[in-house]
């Protein structure tokens, strides 16, 4: 077996991959003299702007370091003493957070089974019977991934029955967006897919993300309901999550969507992941799965080859009772590397199978 | 009255200042291809190895987004349940965090009332009458900071009897170094002179500043004694501050251990001041007060000169009832922003006075 | 229909019971002139000296004021940041105590989920897989629940198997006792039951019930390590569980545990169970479920007549899908009362059925 | 010398007192057969009428188990994230309470250097300035205590004036009336004078505390503005101050209104301090210091006067740099135990000084 040199760029995660090059001249940019930190600077405030002329209305955006602070941001502005979020089993606060939400919200999650990473507007009212216990924390959120961390996307109509399940019972929904470009682009990449399955499906609240798609860091809470976010720049400093050289954040942001760069990065991720799944799923031995809604897919391998692909190339390995391992595209992946990825597979697997 | 332009780096802060042009050359630099995230990358691994090789000893090390992050992470790593944190009144982490300590450490600050915002010995030995009290938070912890707010530094001798002290009553000394780079070039602009005002001194845990010293952000805490960082890996993540394309942030530090940079760039932000306070000390209604020890002085103005001055060039108040402001300089202001700043205050005051 | 007056003493729960004569008796004992406050009084010392008796060790005991208290105090004195507990889904901490272990301890609940309310040292094992991964929270603590909400019983062999795996992973395991007597009087109701399912089996720390089982208030954290109990005494006062006029609470326990009162209450208690359950058992119409195992039986009624049984003395639905009740004896139960409540039970479901 | 037997009764606290016989009395007469548990009882809705009678208006109570619970449930109500407390450095939440509010609130004290431990409206003003400071945690909440752990009193003038102050600039304040018995008592003794110090000079919640004042253990959350204590049921509970067995809670603060019980014995407890002054104030070496507002006096005695008279009949050292102590009345202080301890006072002073 000769394998071909690992491809430039893993399938390991898209938080892997580097920055764009319009995002790095971005930051070269803005860093001329001074500003004054902590977002009361010009390139903030248009960042803001932007974000308001995103959605159509006028937001109130709070721009921080990473995904599992615009989260526990978002969390706290929302949460009440007593209070419980909802949220999948899978949700990226119930499994990758190591408890932050907990920590720093002090709320309790209840977290629902989900084979496919989603709630449904059934589950949330099945948890309607603790509203008004005072021994039970009280389901008042309701918190969905888009696009999941299984690489399921809920649809606009989706997101919507959930809002006004949620809603109806005086609960308030948050989106993790960290991967809400993905989602966009797979409903169509438009900024109406966008608004869809957000603002006008009544999301209250939501985290968008930046760090994976193409961003050196940073991601954006955006309280569609601004009146949610009134206290946010107080709830920011306190969960930690305000950068000092804002400028920085926001120049990476407006280069994302200049030219709706955002919306083409996230459909350039997902047909890569769409065209590895193409070029892996005819190999014998690999169980490809269905075809990715978004940039990754899960497929099974013969328990053999994974440790070697792994040592080739790394990649995480998902399940591993059912020999199921992740491989997610980014931005910046390309066919050579898919088509290198793949010689690589089949060659590996057809020693194993 | 006639002004100058205004300067083209204010005297606000360090942290409206940029980042320096070998810190973003860095960035470029590692921006090749894709690294494992959250520090799985030989940026990272090489980055700890160079603090280690810094403080002479094998040091464990934790990359962080912010100041108030890695205060908190190195205050939750330390502190128990019950557990109180003795600081000065004037402490970053007691003024300027937003209750990030409390509300996410979970502990009381125990603020003791300084003059020149550092603590002593003496402060630390009056607080021990707590200690095995039920009814009290416990004083387990002593927070310093270097340089401190008000622009003073502690001396090596100084820290060391405070560690004394502190551990003899089996306290833990956390320092809180967001201007330590300032500190160690007033002391001298050695790596001798940063060992011996902390690891030598006997800290045991301590943020290292990067964002205020030309990065564009990310600081580090760094466990002296590493038995105490044992699961910093979890108490990063648990409290939002771990950094996934980590590989940015370790190639920023990385250029400023280079040469030492890092002493470079708080050597001239701290000679800056200097000129500064040489260069308005002379104009009539300004006190100037006391030279500065690092990169800030807190002058005394005519009243009706504050306004103007900083509506001409936006600087912070400090004091109003002293009508005391604070100036401060950066790594990157250059005499010819002290010479137009100089100029600019004397017109204005010349008029106020 | 005519149906008889409502038992004297409900089925609702064993916490709406009064006070045992014997304990009230000991509370007006020891209420004469003045004792220091806090547990620095004579009842306390001894109610300390009887439970390292009762353990055949020494162990160090923390009295509270309730089971939401103790058990938050024993996980917060286990608990390091990035901890999580692992429960079972049923478990009081995870169910009935609207989120006090999140908020206060600070720390994530993996609830497990299972059919009789019970942890598996497999289920232990299963969840080893993420110690070690810095974005999972650490499955460092077990938490077991004797007897159950569910009306099960660990047997001293479950509890030692569950012990064992979890030491082996450096987990520690707390024990929920809030029913803890019940739990002994069916495993034999002595003594050495007892500990043949806590010390002997390997728990690190126990909430002892006193509350449910005949006090009129008032629960013991049992550190049966004593080292991990160390800090207790600042732990109970953080997290507010410092009764003043301890002596009080201590003089309830001494009451229950002369000549082994507790375990006669609660074995009254379950023995009431057993005939409840026989009285009932046989009426047309009553799926009894399985026989007591305490104090607790979870009957299936015919849907309409839930209402009218709980519109003539109360008790709690359990789940409603499977019009099933939960019916609980207590202390001072008596067979007129279980006879008057079976004619009821038998009326009613008659016309119901 | 020949010291008579130390007093019956010591002067050590107020909570170093037992249970009036007509607190126990109430406590034995509802031990009567079943009443559902956590408040669903006529006992307590019989409490919460009578709260609303005593305050003459509708106010929402919640029964606590203790005085750090109490304030921590006002607070947590009260408390968002990045808010702050202000409060005396004096208070009984900032030096007794082992950081229980930073905790279990999340929150940080802002804790005012005052000579007598009063607040004053000033103070608050001074602190008006952080208000919208993101870098601040905000002043949103004063905490005044009442009568303070000083021993002084806040005059109806006093706090209507803090309570305007900070109405004005929308905080909300909280009493902590661990001994508003006490301090109505040193006003007249009137409801009338209750209601001027609270509800009518506009606090919005306080802490009415029960067990210094004669209960066995019991005190209430009292939200003035119902409309904030609106989720004060989750809020207690979550804070694990919900006691099951609540009608016993209920029947002693029942008794303790009952005829004016209350006011009855804190104005004994006061009679009895200012007599124990008079008995003392004239022993040479013993400077009694200012007449007891309330039911303490401060002291100063010759320095091995203190231990020996300590080991005679214990009582607290305060400040022992100026050889000053507390010496406490209760509600069963009789004249004879002043007379018992002024003659060892006199006694052991007389050879010391």
């Amino acid at each position: 077996m000769t394998l071909p040199p690992a491809p430039s760029r893993s399938f390991a995660s898209d938080n892997a991959a580097g920055v764009h090059p319009l995002v790095l001249e971005a930051i070269g940019r803005v860093n001329v003299g001074h500003a004054l930190a902590y977002g009361d600077d010009d390139e903030t405030r248009a960042c803001e702007r932007r974000f308001s002329e995103l959605f159509g209305r006028d937001v109130a955006i709070f721009l921080t370091f990473n995904g599992t602070g615009a989260n526990v941001l978002a969390l706290t502005a929302l949460a009440r003493a007593g209070d419980a979020v909802i949220c999948s089993d899978w949700a990226h606060i119930n499994v990758d957070e190591t408890g932050a939400p907990e920590r720093i919200v002090g709320t309790k999650l209840i977290d629902l089974a989900t084979a496919d990473g989603k709630l449904t507007s059934e589950m949330i009212a099945d948890q309607v019977h603790a509203l008004g216990d005072p021994h039970h924390a009280q389901p008042a959120i309701v918190s969905i991934t888009q696009s999941t961390d299984l690489g399921t996307v809920y649809t606009a109509g989706d997101v919507a029955e959930i809002c006004d399940v949620a809603h109806r019972h005086g609960m308030r929904v948050h989106m993790d967006g960290a991967r809400i470009a993905n989602a966009v682009a797979a409903a169509g990449g438009s900024v109406a897919a966008l608004r869809a399955m957000t603002i006008d499906a009544g999301v209250d609240v939501m985290s968008f993300g930046g760090t994976k798609n193409g961003m050196l860091g940073g991601e954006a809470v955006v309280f569609l309901d601004p009146a949610i976010g009134a206290r946010g720049h107080y709830v920011r400093k306190t969960v930690t999550q305000l950068p000092s050289k804002m400028r920085f954040v926001a120049a990476q942001f407006n280069a994302l969507l200049d030219g709706d760069l955002w919306l083409a990065l996230a459909g350039h991720s997902n047909r890569m992941a769409t065209a590895l799944h193409a070029a892996t799923a005819g190999i014998p031995g690999v169980d490809a799965g269905p075809p990715p809604a978004v940039n990754s897919m899960f497929p099974s391998l013969p328990s053999p080859a994974i440790g070697q692909l792994q040592a080739w190339t790394f990649f995480w390995d998902w399940d591993r009772s059912r020999h199921q391992v992740r491989w997610m595209t980014a931005w910046d992946t390309t066919i050579d590397d898919i088509e290198t990825f793949a010689t690589g597979v089949g060659e590996i697997v057809a020693v194993c199978n």
